[in-house]
């Protein structure tokens, strides 16, 4: 099985965190996520190409949000919502908070 | 007096704020006015040129982080805290507890 690198929480400074999610497409991939649940990337349709979207996934994994682990053809996705709770507190709860009002 | 656009906290997405705040140094500068008071712009030492701060200032304004306005020779900047909280509750609380971590 591929490795793929996921830095450390601790690694990551907050301002990469707020440019990871500063596209739209990106936040979306994290509001899809927030359920805490792994899901298939291919379970979504974000409105763009699966190689743009690939990009995108390696942005907010590089930054930590995120955890994308290849297994076999496909590829998991998830939030490291526990550990980005622990990192930078009250971050997920505002992302929840956000989505829920639209 | 010379009038700046400020746009209205509905206005803006989630997404956008995020992206203003994706900088090393606009974080900096939402940073040192997390005081809640107004500050002069020349105040700080950002580790850039003026023009270079200007820019910053502006992506800032336009997201609705910060208020900006010129008096006279001076350019006042304060933080928009009690509208950014009642959009996105809970964020500028994350920033301080950010802040007071290091």
């Amino acid at each position: 099985m591929r490795t793929v690198f996921h830095p450390a929480l601790d690694d990551i400074p907050l301002h990469q965190v707020m440019n990871a999610l500063g596209s739209p497409v990106r936040l979306a991939v994290v509001n899809a996520l927030l359920d805490g649940e792994v899901h298939q990337g291919s379970e979504f349709d974000f409105g763009v190409a699966q190689s743009t979207l690939s990009h995108h996934v390696k942005i907010l994994r590089e930054a930590g949000l995120v955890q994308n682990d290849p297994e076999g053809t496909r590829c998991l996705l998830s939030l490291r919502a526990v550990e980005l709770e622990d990192r930078f507190p009250g971050f997920v709860e505002l992302l929840r908070v956000m989505k829920a009002a639209g």
